[in-house]
């Protein structure tokens, strides 16, 4: 009784948040520009609907009448009641605060990142970092601040254990990054192709690797993004454009790597929370794991060679050609065109300056400096201006501190699955080339898309790949990538 | 203070119903297939949440508490007053039975409609109609159970006034008709013309006419639609098909016409019930107004033709070809593909077997024959099956009982708002000839569309045009658009 009369009020939460998903959408493909400030007092709307919901006396008492023997009553105890817990300790007038900040500093990021101007932005960060420490503080004062942000994208995540897996991973991309440097660069693709050839090629990408059309579309928006909305309403988006092949359509593959996972989720757990992505950091996981290491290998060079040749009549590169255009490696000072190798370096400099801002270490107004200084001893560069510098990302003006670390973290995860589908699939690369990619979204499926949110992340990939070192599984597939699109060796490389 | 709360409360209601309205435009234009149950389920819940808000019980104080020599709240309490009170005395009972009565009876009449069996969809009529009148009775048991319909869409709207206005229209169409048929009919354009031209010159017109693209866009839809979903955003789509330029084209205009009105709403007094079309009738003058008493002018076939020879090089019809193309007459038995002369026809037919259906002296069973047997009357011409007879409108299958006569009423006010915007602008002809269309729209913007719901559509229909008699004004138009068509002459032709 107690868990049907949940149920019945979390289908209510779920279809106000896929109703505001929906808006959300429409905002970034269809919505009149006229409608900016309608659509915003429409969401807001929304959100305070589903946030009065989630925070309804009543929960707390259903929660305590859940059985803690059913699987499916035990993960909604610990999934709501974690939210529940969190939003109940946050006063109105904190969440009030943080939304005015969060739309002021927005507003303000914008302007300093067109004029390079950091200081515009410097009271909107300093704001919205303090209000940030007080929200952590109220939701748990005996957390490290920054671990309870960390909790809302992958619960379970520890700033020890972050660091730890940071300082590994960083210390062993510099001997890659090394190697790959001494070697020639494979050639960029520098031709134009045209825009509708890269639609149907997106497209029929898509379908390939399993995406649900008739559940689903594809549409055109500025920065890419997918969205689940609920079953049988599941959307991807790219930004295709005619200089810049490779990147579009990698695009799409990332986006159909997030949408598999959300038409696989249990959609038949509806108002349970099970039927919801385990984590940021898992969801990420899937779109690198299809973008990188399923779309960067030769195989699927040499699946996608033969589809352009067909769009693009002689103008379409072989195989080998793509291959290593896919996998040219160059340091940049810019996060969301980064290579697979230095991303990672570009996400480990925001880990250290957002925890140095929590732990106070660090004020903001000493950002840039610290930005630039990281990027010099990372990546060898230094920004030209703060544009191209810590104003280049949107996450810190929305107040999305502790964000970062969930995309490492999905390229980790990303790396152990690779792994596991492999030694389950002897003939990975083999299918891939022959466009069959139905055993491996199977392998997903049951791994990881049908569990939802029944365990936690981590347990998921344990159960999925065993005990093992993600960071290892990353260094050793990125050498073997290396190794073949630019011939380096691990040996004596360090 | 009343006001104010009551405007908070009032600006919820618009903003989940212009929620409501972007998923519905969605729902016609680009949502996925599979997401039509997930659609269903959203779209329950926001209009459950926005009625249990019309229906809040503060209301009646908040109603008693307005200042009945302030405008804006006697027309507040006026509006928004009738609203309540029907909604509070139909019981949730009886809310829940019509809503699954509609349901099944979609469900049931896509079929009939297949099959052309009317039977298949008796049952469903049958249950509509006697939950429709139990609805009337617990909403007022004292009035004409029809009239308590025609109330939601045409508030103000009496059957005797309608019966007596519907008979002399009627009467007085058949001498015109039979003039018409007397003369040779107009070729039809029988070319097909590519859709891509047809696109660009359909949001060339819906520019032309004033339409904000800044705040709205024009898409395609199977059925043509536009919707105000709020201030900044209100959508038109249109059905363009290689075959039939001038019926696209009509549509194209006849959307423009309504988003135009709901672009030109008073938009500052959101939250009053002001902010709205003052009646489905008057909603419905102005898509008629555009698309008929300008866009099958002669002087617009002349603003067009150069338009089309641009889109079409070689390929478009001559201003006098168009404009006789576009005023053929010709009986059918299709309401939505009707000329504008037999048009009301239809709409006859459809009010006296609704009022039979209402009075008890027509049976559900029995309405095939008598719609048959009107169409012979009136039109001369008898369906072949129930799919092109009385089953070719949805509106019943909605439980829409009421509706019909609003189009012919927007056709009676669209002529007399002609008369009046003729007299008030002596270049009437020339504007429309050179694309000059801003004076029109600047009379409907003042008489028309920032009146808003302030006045009730009748009053704001004599303030804008005179104490006029609406059916002469549509009888005189129609015989002189004819007479430039046809050369048919009033003289002579009773």
């Amino acid at each position: 009784m107690t868990f049907a009369a949940l149920r019945a009020h979390l289908s209510e939460i779920e279809l106000l948040d896929g109703v505001a998903g929906t808006l959300g959408w429409d905002e970034q493909t269809y919505m009149p520009k006229a409608a900016a400030g309608l659509r915003g007092a429409q969401t807001a709307l929304l959100s305070r609907l589903s946030h009065e919901r989630l925070t309804d006396p009543r929960v707390e008492g259903w929660l305590a009448g859940l059985d803690p023997r059913d699987p499916l009553e035990a993960a909604c105890a610990r999934n709501l009641g974690r939210a529940y817990r969190r939003e109940r300790r946050v006063s109105a007038a904190l969440v009030e605060k943080l939304a005015l900040a969060r739309s002021e500093g927005f507003a303000a990021w914008i302007e300093a990142k067109k004029d390079g101007d950091f200081g515009r932005f410097l009271p909107s960060l300093t704001a919205l970092v303090e209000l940030s420490l007080e929200r952590s503080r109220a939701i748990d004062p005996d957390r490290h601040p920054y671990e309870v942000l960390l909790e809302q994208y992958d619960p379970g995540t520890s700033v020890e254990g972050l660091r730890a897996t940071f300082a590994r991973l960083r210390e062993q991309l510099v001997p890659l990054l090394r190697a790959i440097q001494a070697q020639p660069a494979p050639e960029r693709l520098a031709q134009p192709f045209a825009e509708e050839g890269q639609w149907k090629v997106s497209r029929a990408i898509a379908a390939a690797l399993g995406y649900d059309f008739e559940g689903g579309r594809l549409d055109a928006a500025e920065h890419p993004f997918s969205t689940g909305l609920g079953k049988g309403d599941v959307r991807i988006t790219t930004h295709l454009r005619e200089d810049d092949l490779l990147g579009g359509l990698g695009s799409t593959i990332h986006e159909t790597g997030h949408a598999l996972y959300e038409q696989g989720l249990p959609h038949e757990h509806a108002g349970t929370t099970v039927r919801e992505a385990a984590s940021y950091g898992l969801h990420e996981s899937q779109s690198r794991f299809w973008e990188n290491y399923v779309g960067r290998s030769r195989a699927f060079s040499r699946f996608l060679a033969p589809r352009l040749a067909e769009a693009f009549p002689g103008a379409a590169p072989e195989a080998d050609a793509l291959f290593r255009a896919l996998n040219r490696v160059e340091p940049g000072l810019v996060r969301v065109t980064a290579d697979e190798v230095t991303y990672n370096l570009h996400i480990i400099v925001r880990f250290e300056l957002e925890l140095a801002l929590f732990e106070g270490t660090l004020k903001p107004a000493d950002v840039p400096a610290a930005w630039n200084e990281k990027y010099r001893t990372y990546l060898g560069l230094t920004p030209p201006d703060d544009a191209k510098g810590c104003l280049q990302d949107v996450h810190w003006s929305a107040g999305l501190f502790g964000y970062f670390p969930s995309y490492t973290l999905g390229n980790l995860y990303a790396a152990s699955m690779g792994r596991a589908i492999r030694e389950a699939l002897p003939d990975f690369e083999a299918r891939i080339e022959r466009g069959d990619f139905a055993p491996i979204l199977a392998w997903l499926r049951t791994n990881v898309h049908q569990v939802g949110h029944l365990h936690e992340a981590p347990e998921i990939v344990r159960a999925a790949v065993g005990e093992r070192d993600h960071v290892a599984d990353l260094i050793d597939y990125l050498w073997e990538r290396m190794g073949e699109a630019y011939g380096v060796s691990r040996r004596g490389a360090g």
